[in-house]
C-alpha cells in the first residue's frame, strides 16, 4: 500500500506514494536512526513478550484448548499479550512511522482503528476464556483487583474505540468536537494502555503465585523466573512506546515545500494538505480550533494539537 | 514562602510575591477552575489512598510496629502509598500550581527535590521493613515479579534523583547538558511513577492472596472488597496527576508585561526572567539549546522544552 514509488509526475501519485527526493527528506527526518533502533527494539520486544507467552503456556503450563479446563484459561494471557499489549501499542505509534506521512490521513486512521478493533476483539475473547475456565471450575468471577482493573481496562478501551470511530473516523462530527474530544482521546488511549500493562503485571503474579506450588514461587524455579522475565519485558515493551509516542521530534515535520498530495476527498480530509504547511502535521479536520482570542492560547493549543495528532 | 504581597513598589518584592494585578492574571489561568478541580481531586484521592492503607493495616491487619514480625511489613504498604505514591504524585505537578510561577525557579527546584527526596527516603525505610520481616521469617527476597519491578524503580528513582540533583539543582552543569537530559528526566519521572502504581497493585494482589485464606479473597471478603477500592483509588490518583501534568495550558503563561521578578542570583537563575519573556516558562537554565540550525527544529525543541520544563 505504501510503495516508495518513484514516478515523476504529480498526476501519477497515489495518496501514499513518494517522490525520490520526499523519500530523502525522510531519511532526514530528525533523529531518523534513533527512532529507527528504538521501533525495531519495540517491535523486538513485543514479539519477544508473544513469544514468552507462548512458551510459558506450552512449555510451563498445560498448552491450549478450548474445554472449560486450564487450557482454555491458557489463552486469557496468549490474547492479552499479543491482541491487548503487542498491537495496541503497535497502533499508538503508527502515525510516527515516517513512511506513512505522505498516506492519507483517511488511510492512517483506518489502520489505527483496524489494529485497535483487532486489538479489543483478541480481548473481549481473552475474557470469555477466563469467565468460561472459572464457571467450568466453579471459581468466583471478578473477585480480585486484577479483574476490577482489567475489566474497566476493556470497558474503556471498547468506549475510547467507539468514541474514535464515530468522532474521528466517521466524517460526520463537527470540528469543534473533534478539537474538544483529541487531547481526551490521546490521553485516555495512552491512559488505558498503561492500566492494561499493569494488569497484565497483576495477572502474572495472580498466576505465578496460584500455580505454582511445588516448586513454590519462591524458590526460584525455572516457570517462576521465566515469567518474572516476561513481566519486565513487557514493562520494556510499554516503555519503549510511551517513549517514541511521547517525542515530539518523530512528528510529521513541517514541509516547506509540501503541496497538497491528497486530490481533496471532500471536507473535512481535504483541508490536511495545506494545514500540513502551516502546522506541520496539524491536522485541521481533528484539531480545528475554536475562537479563542489570546495569542499564546492558539499556540499552545495549535502545538498541543499538532503534537498529538496521533489520531 | 507564598503568601500574596500587596506592597506596590518593585524594589519591595519577594521572589515569592505578587502584585494584586498579578495574582488575577493567575485567575484568569486557561481553565484555571478546572486545574483547581483536578487538583483537588488529586489530593482528596491521593490522600483516601493514604487513610485507606492505614485502616487496612491497623483495622484489617495486625497494626503497625518494628518488630520483624507482621507489625513490621505493614510499614512497607503504609510507606510506599504515602511517599512513593501521594508524595511523589505531588512532586511532580508542584511546578504547575500558579501561585508558584513567580516564585524563583530554585525555590521550586528545592521543593521538587526535598518532596521527591522525602519519598525516596519513605521507599528505602519500606524496603527496609519488607527485608526485616521476610528475614525474620525465613520467606526469601526477591523471587516475585513485584519485587523485580519494585526494586527495580526504587534503583531508578534514586538514580533520577541524584541526576536532578546534580544537573539541574546545583549551579554547575552545562546548559547543553541540561537540554539533553530534561527531556529524559522527564520522561524517566513519569515512567517511574506509573511503574511505582503498577508495583503497588502487585503489592495488594499479593498480600491478599496470601493473607486472606478464611475467609478466602475469592469469597469477597470485606477486606478483599476495601482493599481493592484502595488499588482503584491508586490507579485514579494516578490518572488524574498523568492529566494535570500533561495539560499544555496549565504551564506558566506568557506574560507580555513580565518584568524580571528575581533580583540576579546568579548565572544560570538569573536569565529567568527575561526567557520568560519569550518563550513562556521556558527556562534557559535548564533549556538552553544547542546551535541547531533548523529553525523548524529549533521551535519544536523549545516548545518541547517550555511545555516539559517542570524541573
Amino acid at each position: 500500500m505504501c510503495q516508495y514509488l518513484e514516478a515523476s509526475a504529480a498526476a501519477s501519485r497515489s495518496s501514499c506514494g513518494y517522490h525520490r527526493a520526499e523519500y530523502g527528506a525522510l531519511m532526514a527526518m530528525e533523529g531518523y536512526r534513533g527512532f529507527l533502533g528504538l521501533l525495531v527494539s519495540a517491535l523486538l520486544v513485543g514479539f519477544l513478550s508473544v513469544i514468552f507467552t507462548l512458551i510459558w503456556v506450552l512449555h510451563y503450563r498445560e498448552g491450549l484448548g478450548w474445554d472449560g479446563t486450564a487450557l482454555e484459561f491458557n489463552w486469557h494471557p496468549v490474547l492479552v499479550v499479543t491482541g491487548f499489549v503487542f498491537i495496541q501499542g503497535i497502533a499508538i505509534i503508527v502515525y510516527r512511522l515516517p513512511w506513512t506521512w505522505k498516506c492519507s490521513k483517511l488511510l492512517m486512521k483506518s489502520i489505527h482503528a483496524g489494529l485497535n478493533a483487532v486489538a479489543a476483539i483478541l480481548a473481549i475473547i481473552s475474557l470469555v476464556a477466563v469467565f468460561d475456565f472459572h464457571n467450568a471450575r466453579n471459581i468466583p468471577n471478578m473477585y480480585s483487583l486484577h479483574s476490577w482493573v482489567g475489566l474497566t481496562a476493556v470497558i474503556l478501551y471498547i468506549l475510547q474505540l467507539l468514541l474514535g470511530f464515530f468522532v474521528f473516523l466517521l466524517p460526520w462530527a463537527p470540528l469543534s468536537l473533534r478539537a474538544l474530544l483529541m487531547p481526551i482521546h490521546v490521553y485516555s488511549g495512552l491512559l488505558v494502555f498503561g492500566t492494561v500493562i499493569a494488569t497484565v503485571l497483576m495477572g502474572v503474579t495472580e498466576k505465578l503465585i496460584f500455580a505454582l506450588k511445588n516448586p513454590a514461587y519462591s524458590t526460584f524455579p525455572p516457570e517462576g523466573v521465566f515469567t518474572n522475565t516476561l513481566g519486565l519485558l513487557i514493562l520494556v515493551f510499554g516503555a519503549l512506546i510511551f517513549w517514541i509516542v511521547t517525542r515530539p521530534q518523530w512528528k510529521r515535520p513541517k514541509e516547506p515545500n509540501s503541496v497538497l498530495l491528497q486530490p481533496n476527498g471532500g471536507a473535512p480530509e481535504g483541508m490536511e494538505g495545506s494545514m500540513a504547511m502551516n502546522f506541520g502535521n496539524m491536522d485541521k479536520s481533528d484539531s480545528e480550533l475554536n475562537s479563542e482570542a489570546a495569542a499564546r492560547k492558539r499556540n499552545i493549543t495549535l502545538d498541543e494539537a499538532g503534537q498529538r495528532s496521533t489520531m
